[in-house]
C-alpha cells in the first residue's frame, strides 16, 4: 500500500468497462430489454457463470474458446480445473432445462441476460467478456410455429426501443435451403450450406467455384444455389421467387410455408426492418427451421447484432427427451460498444439523481433531510448535499453531475421551499409533498436517447 | 448428441442456481436494492469480472481465494493466466476510481451489484459464486461524516424492504477501539483488536487468556478491554458506558464523538435495528473509523448479512492521491440462500405474466394478438396462448404458471371481451384499452412477500 509499489491500473483488452454516464445508458437499455421480454411473459433465469467442462464440451464444437478456472494456490490436480466459464447462454439453458425438467411448466419461456466469456483474441465487435440477452422457448416434443413469429416481433420491439442506427432482422428457414438442395439432387446439403454461407465474404463467383470444385456440384446446380441465395425481400414475393426456380421437394414446400407464415405474421412491422434473405444459414448445425440474423444496415461487415433460430433437440446431450426449441439472442455489448465507438451514444447525467437538496447551513440539515425523505417517498431520486457549504459549491456539484433540479429548504420557520430548474434557471416555490418535475421523467429511466 | 453419451447435469457445489419462481423473487430483491441506492443518488458502475493478478494481489491478503483464468487449449505461458476473477467489489472499485480519476465527479457515490468469486470450500453461508450489492462514497482528501450515517440508513431501508426475519446493523468505530487501547497503554492495538474479534467464538474467558498470554496485557488491561467489548446499546448510553471506564485519549474522544453523531442521526429508525456494539472490529486492517456488521438476530453464528466501514485510502495501491472512502456491502446471496434454506422465502407465480390471452379458435388469433398488444402498450405483461386449443388446456397452463388473469377475446364480431380472475373465479366484461387488474399490482414487482 505504500507509494513505492504502485500498481498502475490498465484497461484489459476485450473486457469493456464504462464511465458512470455511459453505464447509466447501458442500464437503461437492459431495463428496456428486460421489460419487453417480461411484457411477453418470458420469465428470467440466471445460471452460474461456470459449467462443468463435460457440459460445455458435450457437443465438442467451441471447446477452444472456453476459459477454465483454477485457484491461484491450487495444486495441479485441483478439482476446480474441471469448471469453465460459459461461452454462451444456450448451453447453460439446455443443461438447466434438463436438470430441472420436472419443476418447469412447458412450453417454458425464459429470458436470460448475463455475461459470457470467450478466450478469443479481441477485435472489433469481439470481446472476451460480453453481455448477451437471450429469449428461448423450449417445449416437450413440439414448439408451435407461433413462436417463430413472436420472437422476432419481441426483438424488433426491443431494438426499436433502443433508438439504434438502421438495422434489419434477416430471416430464413433451413428447411427451404435443405429442401431446395435435396430437390436439386445435391448429395451433401450441409456442405452447400457452408459454401453459400461464405458468399458474403468471397463473392458470388468465389462461391460458384467452391460449389463446383469443393462440393462437387454441376454448373447448373451451382447456379441454382446462387440464384436461391440472391433472393431477398420483405413479403411473399420471396416465396414466388423461390417457386420460380422450379425446384421441388416436400421439405422445401414445408419450409416455404413456414417462412410465409412468419413473414405474414410480421407484415405490420415497419417496411424494411424484417427481411427474408435466402442466403443466410447460420453456421451452427443444430438449427433446423427458421433462422434469424440481425445486422446494422450501415455496417454490413460488423458482426450480427442478434441471431438465433429453431433447433430440434437442444438438450439432447443431457436428457433422453425430445426438447425442441427456438431462441433469439441480442448481442448487447456488441451493439452498445459499436455505438460508443462511433460516437453515436447520447449520454446524459452522471448520476440518477433528480433533485439535489441544498444544505445552506448546519441549522438546516434536519429540514433538508426531512424534505428529501418526502421527495424520496414519492419516488424522486433525491440526494442531500453532504455538508453545509457555499451555495456556489453545491450548485457546481449539481451542474457537474447533470442533476436537473436543486431544492432550497426554507431559511427559517416562516420561509418556503423553493426549487430551481438547472436547465431553464427558473426557480419557484414548491411543496415537497406535491411538487413534480416537469415534464414528468420517463418511467423507464432518466436518460433520454436522441437519434 | 446421441443418447449413448448423455452428460447428466449435476448441481455444482458453491454455485447456487434457482428455479424461475425463486429467481423472480431474487430479481424483485435486486430491483428493491437498486432503486433504494438510486433514490439516494448513487450511480451504478459495473467492472469486468476479471482484474489483472497484480491488481487483485496489490494488498496480498486474500490471494489464495482467487480463481485465475486459463484458456482450455492454452499453452503453459498463455497471457490469460495473469487474469483472475474478482473476489469482492471493493478492489475493482478502487482500481476503477484510480483509473478514471479525471472523469469522475467527487464525492463519487457509486453502487455496484455484481457476482464475485472465491475459490473457497463451500459451506453454509459461503459460496464460490455469489452476488454482492455495494455502495461506497469516495472523495479526494476527506469524506464528510454525514455519509457514516447515510450509508446505514440506506441499507436499513433496503433490508426493511426485503421483509427479512429480524436483523440488526451493528456499528462501532475503530478510533474508539484504537484510542481506548492507546489510552490503556497497550503496545500493539491491532493485536488486541484481533484477539477481541475472537471473543464471539472463544468466549470472554478465552479472550482474556489470549490478551494476557498472547498479546502480553496485564490482567487489568485485559479486563478493561473485555469491559469495553461488552458495551452494547442503541443510543448515547453506550458513550456514557465507555466514559465510565475512565480511559482517556484524543483518538478515543474523536471516535466517541463520531459514534455519537452516527447514533444520533439514526435515532428515528425502529428501536433495536441499529446497535452500537463495541466488540466488533471487522478484521480487515484498512478500516479506520466507523465499521458496520449486519446480523440475523435468530442466527448469530451465521455470517454477516452486510458489512463495511470507513477506510483512509483505499486506492492507495493504484494512485498517488489521498482517496478516503466509506462503504457498505449487502451479501445478497448469503441472505437469500438462507431464507430459501430455512423455507422462509415466499414464492409467487412462475412467470411475470399478468394476463393470459386465450385463443379459442384459429379464427380469433388476430383478435387475440390485437387485444394483447393493447394490454401490453398499457404496461400489462400479456402472453398470447401459443395456439388455438381446448379451453381447459389453456386455463391449466395459466393455473400452473400462476398467471392471475385470463382474457377471452370475443367469439364473433358482436361479442365482447371478458376477463377472468383466476383466484376469485369472477369473470367480467372488459375493454383492453381500459381494464385494470384489481388491486393494482405493486409497481415494484409481481411478487408479494409475506413475513
Amino acid at each position: 500500500m505504500t507509494d513505492d509499489r504502485l500498481v498502475r491500473p490498465q484497461p484489459i483488452s476485450g473486457f469493456p468497462e464504462w464511465l458512470p454516464e455511459v453505464r447509466l445508458v447501458e442500464l437503461h437499455w437492459i431495463d428496456q430489454i428486460r421489460s419487453a421480454f417480461e411484457r411477453y411473459g418470458f420469465c428470467n433465469v440466471e445460471t452460474p457463470s461456470v459449467e462443468s467442462l463435460s457440459v460445455l464440451t458435450a457437443k465438442g464444437e467451441t471447446s477452444q474458446e472456453v476459459y477454465t478456472l483454477r485457484r491461484l494456490q491450487a495444486d495441479a490436480n485441483a478439482s476446480d480445473a474441471s469448471l469453465g466459464l460459459h461461452f454462451d447462454l444456450t448451453v447453460p439453458f439446455a443443461r438447466y432445462v434438463a436438470q430441472h425438467l420436472n419443476d418447469l411448466v412447458f412450453p417454458f419461456k425464459r429470458y436470460q441476460i448475463q455475461r459470457v466469456w470467450r478466450g478469443e483474441r479481441p477485435q472489433e465487435g469481439r470481446y472476451r467478456e460480453f453481455t448477451q440477452c437471450d429469449i428461448d422457448v423450449i417445449n416437450i416434443d413440439n414448439v408451435p410455429l407461433a413462436f417463430d413469429a413472436e420472437l422476432p416481433r419481441i426483438i424488433h420491439e426491443v431494438l426499436t426501443s433502443l433508438s439504434l442506427p438502421p438495422w434489419t432482422i434477416n430471416i430464413n428457414n433451413r428447411k427451404v435451403l435443405q429442401g431446395f438442395y435435396e430437390g436439386l439432387g445435391v448429395p451433401d446439403a450441409v456442405a452447400v450450406i457452408r459454401a453459400v454461407d461464405k458468399i458474403d465474404k468471397i463473392g458470388a463467383d468465389g462461391g460458384r467455384q467452391l460449389l463446383i470444385n469443393a462440393v462437387g456440384l454441376t454448373a447448373a446446380q451451382a447456379d441454382a444455389c446462387l440464384n436461391l441465395a440472391a433472393i431477398k425481400g420483405s413479403d411473399r414475393t420471396v416465396i414466388d421467387g423461390v417457386e420460380a426456380l422450379e425446384v421441388k421437394s416436400d421439405l422445401l414446400a414445408e419450409g416455404l410455408a413456414e417462412l410465409a407464415f412468419v413473414l405474414d405474421s410480421l407484415a405490420d412491422l415497419p417496411a424494411g426492418t424484417i427481411v427474408a434473405d435466402l442466403s443466410i444459414a447460420r453456421g451452427l448445425d443444430y438449427y433446423t427451421g427458421t433462422v434469424y440474423e440481425g445486422k446494422f444496415v450501415e455496417w454490413p461487415d460488423y458482426g450480427s447484432i442478434c441471431s438465433g433460430g429453431r433447433y430440434e433437440n437442444l438438450a439432447g446431450s443431457f436428457v433422453r427427451r425430445s426438447l425442441p426449441g427456438i431462441g433469439l439472442s441480442i448481442g448487447l455489448t456488441r451493439i452498445f460498444a459499436k455505438l460508443v465507438a462511433e460516437g453515436l451514444l447520447v449520454t446524459g447525467p452522471k448520476s440518477p439523481t433528480s433533485v439535489l437538496m441544498i444544505v445552506p447551513s448546519p441549522e438546516q440539515v434536519a429540514t433538508a433531510h426531512a424534505a428529501a425523505a418526502t421527495l424520496r417517498s414519492r419516488g424522486l431520486n433525491t440526494e442531500v448535499y453532504h455538508q453545509a457549504d457555499k451555495l456556489k459549491a453545491q450548485l457546481r456539484y449539481a451542474s457537474r453531475k447533470g442533476i436537473p433540479y436543486v431544492w432550497f429548504p426554507p431559511f427559517d420557520a416562516d420561509g418556503t421551499h423553493e426549487v430551481k430548474d438547472m436547465v431553464t434557471g427558473d426557480q419557484v416555490h414548491a411543496d415537497p409533498a406535491e411538487w413534480l418535475p416537469s415534464p414528468v421523467p420517463d418511467a423507464a429511466g432518466p436518460v433520454q436517447l436522441v437519434e
